[in-house]
């Protein structure tokens, strides 16, 4: 049986997405980058899962630490989620760039806080995928921002690659 | 640390999701329900991971076959997803209400087919997430659809539990 690279491409570009800033801190070392594939996986107990690249830098601070934070970003926010996007190699220190707007949760982590609120999530499991890694975790910080739209891969514009 | 449950409902509210419907077939066992926690999970090979509910009629079908077919709804199939998202106890045979719509994939699979297309998925890993579990797969056959919008969780009104 042979994929169909251009089909393949076609469904997984119909996929529809959130934007969030997913962060982490262990020590002097933190990270912060856009993610979409991310979903909450569990009502009971509130649990969330992303999808992070085997390259992202932050990847090794969310193990060490063992959680990360959510932060659903907010419409509007499109350049953001933009520079988030890029990696650490290119933009720098994205989050001394971000000041105030990233705050450092009850728990010890640091969550972006000027979207639409954040969850601190503790790691409880990790599955193989491809060129990345499912990273699971339990909810156990929650904080609401100023209520708004979310914003999505579709109202950003962004290309799903697919 | 207490969780403040009204900002973790209201922060995993603001969560954007589309509608899929998830199928799988095992000799004459099959099921089929909608699904919204279900995101790509990785470029090359190309991977979709779903969560099932532990008590999903269907997820013991997945288990068995070993695989699972995604199809992402299109634009006016919110009465599809609702009807899907019943439980088999509760719809009957929600497969055999589905007529033609359900085609047998090359790969064996129980596919719908008049949503945006769908993929066929191996699964390669299950990691547990609390009150369901986190299904892995590589996408092994694809199959586009006639070009659409997909069907949102905001469009079609569905308000998440959080």
């Amino acid at each position: 049986m042979t994929l169909d690279p251009a089909a393949k491409k076609a469904v997984l570009r119909s996929f529809t997405y959130g934007l969030y800033a997913v962060s982490a801190s262990d020590g002097n070392e933190r990270g912060i980058f856009t993610a979409n594939w991310l979903t909450q996986v569990s009502f009971d107990p509130p649990m969330v899962a992303v999808s992070v690249e085997l390259d992202s830098s932050t990847l090794g601070v969310i193990r060490r630490s063992g959680q990360f934070a959510v932060s659903p970003l907010r419409s509007g926010q499109r350049d953001l989620a933009g520079s988030l996007g890029r990696p650490r190699s290119k933009a720098g220190d994205k989050v001394a760039a971000l000041g105030d707007a990233v705050v450092r949760t009850e728990s010890g982590c640091l969550a972006y806080a000027a979207g639409l609120g954040y969850l601190v999530c503790r790691v409880t499991a990790e599955a193989p995928a491809g060129d990345s890694v499912l990273i699971v975790g339990e909810v156990i910080e929650a904080v609401a921002g100023k209520p708004g739209e979310p914003l999505t891969m579709k109202d950003a514009g962004f290309r799903h690659f697919g």
